[in-house]
């Protein structure tokens, strides 16, 4: 089998754990695997050299950063190389100039255009690991780029999806993907799989063991994922498309903290000044997560939706500045929202679910503010203090303890 | 007027020292000149980073450890840049790739085979300073490659020979080329310029401003270099082709410790017995400086060679395991030896500047035991306790202190 493999930074960040991940390498190596590796920057290294730029210049160019930054993940892919050829395992590092990959030239930010892995595949051929600096392209004309947040498990499945691997292992020092948060249900299971979609909804929910991006790469190339732990033997969560979507199966709750629920009231049923009121808070780079308009009773709209609580007070802002253009009635704040959400394939079809997420809450006197739904997906916005009790209870109902 | 500026590691230390460099760097441009730049890692981080590399394998293939290596050079040139940047001026860094420096593979030691200067023409038509990582380049298949010690004075050379630049500045924590260490002779004075053939003979007798092999780069492509300070504004030394290369001018006394004088006697006059000596030598390794060969009266002839006081032993057991093999007679030893030397063009045509060497040595009470000439050189060894006076005697025997 040819297998991309991806260790994060804390799995590579001292010579004992190049050691570790190294000797991981060597094992699928002896099994008779073709064995791509990507790195990211060790341990703190790239913290280290954003602070260093930010002595000398606070707004230092982008494109710099990135050639500064890029160094660490070069630097890191060399000393696994150092020591897989320490275990006797032939090895070569490439950084994304030599591996072909490139981008954009959206710098800090680069989308990977395309990859051009013909020196991997020589490599391969004469049976060496090759160890790929992840988080970096090229653009165009040779500049270095950096993939933003997350950016080398991009690198690590689109790798994968060039080479047309069998598997795509996500190392990190999390053994898979649980139905929740381990520290919050404590009836929490691991999964042994779970759809693109699911996982989909479930990291932009806050479980961040893999990168949104790198997810939906593997979608659109359907690449398999692997999620495993660096740190043990045991067997990860496999990411991939599922055959059966039409059995319905609640695979997970997560939770969201830290949400403020903004209404603007009496707002004229004209698609017009909804427009106005988000792209008022885009101007200003203000996130916004869920979205509901409801029709009141006066002919009137209300539109709702939910900000960062670190976005609330320039969205607040921002919109009282601008009550006459948008020609609203008023404003309603709920400050101290979390977001509970139940994930699962084939949720849309199936009002059971909806059903039994409302059912749950009921049961304990959790109060809910808005209700957003997806395919895959019912999110409620409650009370902060209430999130532990509903995701606990929305676990308990679906019976998740018993899925693996 | 194309300048090509070089800056050592110790000039860009810090954030400090990098705005230093990069003020610098601004009043050339102001001057209305295009400006590329040269760095080398910042102080310490090669070092850091081959003590990494040594934590995890001992044995680290060569290409590994250029691919860590090269790192550090591309991180003091982004920070340079952001350093230029922040003072208002147009910058770009450029690792070995971008800059199309084209090595031979010999990892760890390559030689620059050929510059492709598309891309530092390109923005330097824009106006922007290009700061290129130094010490680097790109083998045929695109591996990098470090170019062994000085290799960023090397690049420099080498870049500013490509741009048809109109000099090269060497910028160290000394501001120009010495008649003699000032540490040493105190009537030691800077010189306005000096050829490239007494450079050349200065350097490899430890002068260490430049390095030698930028040197004979500069002399093979005709370009001027200067060496000045990075930390003072004093003028510096300019080496260049001299015009009247009759002129006899001893430019400089050197001098270097740590010497050790092996003869083998009694050798069979045949220089296939020669030829044995030196590659039994060459085979561990064993680098040896001056060679002196003299007939005795018993027709056979003695051989002497300096070593370096590390080698000695491997040198003197090499030689003595073998002595049936060479057919010697036997096997001469001097200890703790060092080696003064006069540089300046045309010595060898005028018989008066040997005899002041000896001279001045004679007036001192200093036994010679070996001489050894070139064309701008004459070097004698002598007993490390007498070097400070054979360099201070030679010095004031040539006026020295009047040159400039």
């Amino acid at each position: 089998m040819l297998i991309v493999q991806k260790y994060g930074g804390s799995s590579v960040a001292d010579s004992t754990k190049l050691f570790n991940v190294a000797s991981r390498i060597a094992n699928t190596v002896n099994e008779g695997n073709s064995v791509v590796v990507v790195v990211s920057a060790q341990g703190k290294t790239t913290d280290y050299l954003i602070n260093l730029s930010k002595e000398i210049n606070l707004d230092a160019s982008k494109r710099e950063l990135d050639m500064l930054l890029a160094t660490g993940e070069q630097q890191s892919a060399a000393l696994l190389t150092m020591t897989l050829e320490k275990l006797g395992i032939n090895a070569i590092s490439m950084n994304a100039y030599q591996a072909g990959i490139h981008s954009t030239n959206t710098f800090g930010n680069a989308k990977i255009k395309s990859i051009n892995p013909g020196r991997i595949l020589k490599e391969l051929e004469t049976r060496k690991v090759v160890v790929v600096a992840g988080f970096q392209g090229i653009d165009e004309i040779g500049n270095i780029t950096t993939l933003g947040r997350g950016g080398s498990d991009t690198t690590a499945v689109a790798l994968a999806a060039a080479l047309k691997a069998d598997r795509c292992d996500i190392y990190s020092d999390v053994d898979g993907i649980y139905t929740a948060d381990p520290r919050v249900v404590t009836d929490a299971v691991k999964l042994d799989s779970i759809s693109f979609d699911e996982m989909l909804e479930l990291a932009s929910m806050g479980a961040k063991v893999l990168n949104n991006r790198a997810v939906e790469l593997a979608k659109k190339s359907n690449t398999v994922i692997m999620s495993a732990s660096s740190f043990s033997d045991a067997m990860g969560t496999y990411v991939k498309d599922t055959e059966g979507l039409e059995d319905v199966n609640v695979k997970g709750v997560a939770g969201d903290k830290n949400i403020v629920v903004v209404t603007v009231l009496g707002v004229k049923a004209n698609s017009m000044y909804i427009y106005k009121i988000f792209s008022l808070l885009a101007r200003e780079n203000i996130s916004v997560d869920v979205i509901v308009q409801c029709t009141n009773n006066v002919g009137t709209v209300d539109v709702s939706f939910t900000v960062k609580r670190t976005d609330a007070k320039d969205a607040i802002n921002i919109i009282n500045e601008n009550m006459n253009k948008i020609e609203a009635t008023g404003l309603k704040v709920v400050e101290n929202c979390a977001k509970v959400s139940a994930v699962g394939a084939g949720m849309v079809n199936n009002p059971g679910v909806a059903a039994g997420v409302f059912e749950a809450l009921y049961e304990n006197n959790i109060n809910i503010y808005l209700v957003s739904t997806s395919e895959v997906k019912i999110s409620a916005i409650i009370d902060e203090s209430n999130l532990e009790l509903a995701m606990n209870a929305i676990h308990k109902k679906f019976n998740m303890e018993n899925l693996h």
